[in-house]
């Protein structure tokens, strides 16, 4: 099968600081859909346009930040295998059972050398979206309901032993690199974009010294006309805005990057480029990234904030 | 690997009237860049934004439509083996040498069940696009040459024994079938939109009495703003349109059909949704395809040259 | 002043077979605001944008059709001399009391030799925007509920005798002719766009035998974006579609026409040019209209129902 | 007549540190067209949809900024009324001979309680766009080359007395006050956008202690999508860039705010709102200005460069 093994990113689960603030900024700011509640208390989300039952999990916490980002892979005989390759890759696994994730199989849990905890599932409740499946028509009140991105797309992770990252996810999880940084007068890869589809990226990570930081999740919106709109949705909800509107070099994707209020930092971005397996990775250079406008291509410049707010 | 297998459309060959101003049309008003023409007179040209050698070519012939279509393929393990399989299914195939297309390997051929010629390869000559791979910039003069697209992104074609060709597709070279349309009536799929990536689609079919007819080769552009753009240059150039700027209900893609000089349909579109294996599939009723929008949104019917005019 | 005389296009009534249903689609679908329904039985609506009271009267009738169309202009002096003006030209006017129409001023009122009736005002209520007047935001929520126009923009009008028509507009009232269409073989005015501001038009004409005919309302959306959400809740809704979407040639505006539930033509459109009074007028042959784009850029033809459909 | 008296912006004469650098960038970068030099070495450019031959004109000085800035006028009626007019309201006017200026007829000019020398003026050579006079197409080349804005749209100009400067615009050059800003704790108007036609702005002004300075000339976009584009293009061009992409709250257009070689500070905006003289105005805080996303929606805050970095 073309497209096989891990399919896309399937959930995060976002530490609150106020849960109900940050339902009221992820429901009703972005406009996620509230699709159900746990005994735990959390709260159980998804983006309009996605099939699956949920994909962002809010939490209340003492501190902000991700718990864990879950991937959906093809089927039970893909999630043994894989299993039992990060296994011999040299970590240990966990299954979390079916239902401890609402609407949820049985996950297979694994810290990767960042300090992240990945984790792999086959089964979530497929709820479809607003527009059906049988003669859906291509406008539903709810891709008007806040920003309204289309799907979580991923998510930028900050932590140590990016080289072992990219090992993993390379060689064992079956992602291809698709753009990378080099780390200032070296050849060391400092931050990966990887994908394991043809987007421009399922996650990313950048080196950091802190373990298992979370630098941004992502939301995909249908244009640039979009993102404005969701600049001017920002500012009516005062959202606090880091970066953007502009656009990444990197991926080429319209963006814009802001908080939360627990302080995760969260994405709408749209477009951008896409990736293939077999195409030449693209190369920054550190300078790349910040005057190349990796990170801005408007401003040109590396933004303090990108560096060193994670959560 | 999660993305592996058929990669993507890799190339389309097409049968020109008059080469020339075929020539004149796929680069001087549609915008691909030409990369070459062999000793056999044929002319290879690509889109931008694409990263090898060519993705359309051109030759002089008596009568219009496309001779076949080739799909790139992850390594040669993986030809070899969609090799055997493919015969195995039933199909001769045929090895035609490297370099036999310009800057391309060893590709195997095989006329499938709709009496079209598909091609696998794993070799063509990467040139990259005129961004580069090191500090890429955003803008090229090449984005506003032309119509301009990305990518040749997908093909509709027209043959008989559609159901066939779908098992051909989903079993043997592991697309997946995104949406489709019955035929009125029944339940017999006459109608298949296929991808082997989370793209919308990749190639798709609609069932015909006359074997390996060519509906449509489509071009992506990066947004609904270039649509109207590609309309303004299309009149510019006196290019007759067949359908649209409107929305698909399939695929949700922003279109224009129109023909160029020797009457081959293509399509310039943006946007639309995406695909995954695990989803369920879209279906549409015939009626869906014509007054539930599935061809054409705004105008909410089935255009009599949809069904009747092939090359 | 540099602005003066007649301002803009501050109404139009309109004549629906069943009042509801017109409601109902001017309020719900293209997302007007209801403002006020007066003893008549008349309904009043504005564009979320506007600052007047209402812009669009609805009343129930048993033809459909716009009964009058009326232009804000700046004060009671102005108002007094071009009811002079008006009937040195030769023209009977009429004086309906204020408060006849809900929240406006009195209104002169006369017959234009293509048998329509306009009327000048001075004062109407004066209700603002949802954004508010003291710093105000960028986005409410009425920007996102319907098709949400900003504004009525202009109407096209289908009468007899368009070349007093014109010298009613530019010598009398101070508007300036920006484009026209010279009827076949001839060099005719036999369609006019008229401003009274630097938009690519506030009224236009269509040489007609009927008297009194509208062609369509006008409404004006952002971007192109706004004009393919307009067609994703026309298909929503069921509205039948006309024409496009494809930018006019003539104003180069990017447009919809489709009708409303009463068989009134209007139009969703945006962006095309803008007008001054010293710029030499755009010509546009009777070839040019079809063939050359002026009406549909995309198709270059005169749709049969551009000159033989209104009400 | 309903648009009389004030027409528009019709030139700016901008000083270059080196005015060949100037030139690449007004020329080749922004994509305005060269339309002549002058005795005095003068370059004359025009945007692509301007009909009149030239907007901007640039000559080599010792420092940057601007010289004046010139409007069109209706006819010489006009003309001759509003330098009574400006010299019974207590400034002296000057005429320059026709010709002084390439392509332009006799000015008035003078120089307003801010600082800035304005002119006035009847005549210019009309040119036309590339699209023609008679059945116009949409698109031509200069569309795509360079930035490519339609028009010069604005100035925003720094200096003292903006009070006076008020009075002289609204009660004797026939503008409508359209937004304004009160400085901090009072109610003294700061900061004016003026309009002579229902354009958002034509001409703007902030308080500032230095005469005569140059916050900004602004050219005018079709769409949020060429807002990206052109900054794409700065990009491409190491064009430093100030602000944006970002919607200024003030207008409610989508702006990037850049300069060019000699630090001038030029805009490439697009959309925004309109206005009437009739209108409410709307009123801007010190606090609405910054926090309240009068400058920059998406970030809410008095950029520095904006109060302090003029030419």
């Amino acid at each position: 099968m073309a497209l096989t093994g891990v399919l896309r990113p399937g959930h995060v689960q976002l530490r609150m600081l106020d849960l109900e603030e940050g339902v009221r900024h992820y429901r009703d700011v972005l406009g996620l859909q509230e699709t159900g509640r746990d005994d735990q208390g959390r709260v159980y989300l998804k983006a309009w346009d996605e099939r699956d039952h949920s994909s962002v999990i809010l939490r209340q916490a003492d501190r902000a930040g991700m718990d864990f980002m879950g991937f959906k892979v093809l089927d039970e005989a893909t999630l043994d295998q894989l299993e039992k390759d990060v296994q011999a890759w040299g970590l240990q696994t966990e299954r979390l059972p079916a239902g401890e994730l609402m609407e949820t199989g049985e996950r297979v849990r694994f810290i990767i050398p960042s300090g992240h905890a990945i984790e792999l599932f086959v089964h979530k409740t497929m709820v479809g979206n607003p527009l059906g499946e049988v003669d859906p028509g291509s406008w539903c009140k709810e891709q008007d309901t806040g920003i309204a991105p289309l799907r979580l797309d991923h998510a930028l992770l900050y932590g140590p032993n990016v080289d072992q990252v990219l090992d993993l996810f390379t060689n064992v999880l079956g992602f291809h690199l698709a753009e990378y940084v080099n780390l200032p007068d070296t050849d060391i890869k400092g931050a990966l974009w990887l994908a394991c589809s043809n987007k421009a990226h399922d996650i990313a990570f950048v080196v950091h010294e802190e373990p298992g930081a979370l630098h941004h999740v992502s939301f995909l919106l249908e244009s640039w006309d979009r993102v404005l709109r969701a600049a001017d949705i920002m500012a009516a909800h005062k959202v606090p805005v880091d970066i953007g509107p502009t656009r990444h070099g990197i991926t080429r994707g319209g963006t814009i990057y802001a908080w939360d209020p627990s302080g995760n930092r969260f994405e709408t971005f749209q477009g951008g480029n896409y990736s293939y397996p077999d195409w030449n990775r693209i190369e920054w250079s550190w300078d790349g990234l910040g005057a190349g406008g990796g990170l801005d291509v408007a401003h040109r410049k590396l933004h303090e904030t990108f560096l060193g707010v994670v959560t």
